[in-house]
């Protein structure tokens, strides 16, 4: 019989992973902070729940998907919480990007109450999630992970195991800080190209032909040139998870002097008020820094 | 009739480059500082000479592949250089990467002796150039690149003409930038998964399948995990570049914070002695800044 699946936040990511668990003959119970985003799940057959601990009383397996690191903990050890209705046995399986040393105690909490917990965060952003072809890396017991699994297949192409609890956790933000940092590169030879008169669009088209080529380059690259900033992954988040990174590596005591220097320009992002944009918006932070009108 | 090439430098890039051009059927004239290694070219059939004057009375084109921009000038403009050796309408074809302001005064005093200038830098290192797949990126008249087009179409694959004199060099530029940068974003992801004891391999695997993949993250990533940082592009190289876009950044009054970040780690690896070393040494740099032990 399927394993019964339980999902807590609903949003932009949340909404279509689940409904994926849904369509793939999982039951379902779901809870969401706000009552109204459960309405699409709850019409195609879904449980509705009125706590994160009536979800966890009607599943096998609980997906959280929430914001920051205090609403991973709340909707897991809280106040009417998870470990208020799971049975021994039930794995909980956090979705969300959040600090690996929290994630790590929240494991450990988990398990004294004979829950099983796996870090299973994503990276793809909501059309990776509406076409189920997230990446999700995954930290946690490997026996859990294998039978959790045949789920997470639903919901990405590429599922990995990366360790024990917080290495997907850990994982997702080498992700983070990859990504971004070469997001700030491109900005500054974006920059580099308008202040010299050359053309940003034929520089970016030269330097996907070369070592210069990224994914970014090729997306967030393609928004710089056409000035399209509201499309794409809202910087606030990358903004959240650098805080995550900048926070661990003073506490592990290593310099990543770029991954501080871009959590800088984020936070100038923010100040700018354009946390909800793509982070091509870091751009227009340079700009801004430079007192260069758009577009050089 | 086939054009009459001249080579001038013939160092690990242009040796071979030189080679694909007299292969091509062009007669070729050449020189270089260290006698010895013309000596493959001269076996093939190209014509040995004794100064840069003596490549451009032989050459209606004649390339230069020289390290810095003092040798570039030097060549094109110093004693018993092209400009005492070219008659008139001769195009001098400059691949090395230089200054663009350096390139934009070249052109000027080139013109004022009736010869043309193209600057052609190049990306894709030493394989790119033994193979021919070389990104280059031309800046200078329309015309005269029109002309020179079919011979650097043997020497790479994407020719890519991109504004006026200089335009080339900024490009190349553009392309360190967010090359190199991304190099740094990827070694503190490296480093950051070592110390919090996730696997680099894995991480890196699991960073090629999203958002963070990359050409450098393919390539350079694995020589990080692999910890291979004798093979590839010397540091030094782009410890010069940065040099370049550092020094012009400035010049123009912008901002490019991660780029003179980079510019300062870089010159922290040429301080350990790395500089012959694969710009994957970042992470070394990054382990010993922080006392980490290589491989965490």
């Amino acid at each position: 019989m399927a394993l019964r699946a339980g999902w807590i936040g609903l949003g932009a990511m949340g909404a279509p992973m689940a409904m994926h668990l849904l369509r793939a003959g999982h039951p379902l119970a779901v809870w969401a902070r706000r009552k109204e985003v459960m309405k699409p799940h709850v019409d195609a057959g879904a449980r509705r729940c009125a706590s994160p601990a009536e979800v966890a009383a009607n599943a096998d397996v609980v997906f959280t998907m929430v914001t920051a690191t205090a609403d991973s903990e709340a909707v897991a050890l809280g106040e009417e919480s998870i470990v208020e209705g799971a049975r021994p046995g039930t794995v909980v399986v956090d979705m969300a990007t959040v600090s690996p040393v929290a994630t790590r105690e929240i494991a450990a909490r988990l398990k004294a109450r004979d829950l099983e917990h796996l870090d299973a965060p994503v990276s793809g952003g909501p059309a990776g999630a509406a076409a189920a072809t997230l990446a999700i890396m995954v930290g946690g017991r490997p026996e859990v992970f294998a039978r959790v699994k045949p789920l997470l297949a639903r919901l990405g192409r590429h599922v990995l195991h990366m360790g024990g609890h917080g290495a997907g956790q850990v994982t997702k933000l080498c992700n983070q800080v990859a990504q971004v940092v070469n997001v700030q590169g491109i900005a500054e030879a974006m920059l580099f190209a308008a202040v010299n008169g050359v053309d940003p669009a034929k520089v970016r088209e030269a330097l996907m032909g070369g070592f210069a080529a990224s994914k970014m380059l090729e997306l967030l690259g393609e928004r710089m040139v056409d000035r399209t900033f509201d499309a794409g992954i809202p910087a606030r988040l990358h903004h959240k998870d650098f805080g995550l990174v900048v926070e661990l590596a003073h506490e592990l005591g290593i310099a990543m002097p770029a991954t501080a220097l871009t959590a800088q320009q984020l936070a100038a992002l923010m100040g700018h008020g354009w946390g909800t944009y793509d982070t091509s918006s870091l751009l227009r932070v340079l700009e801004a820094q430079s007192g260069v009108k758009p577009g050089g």
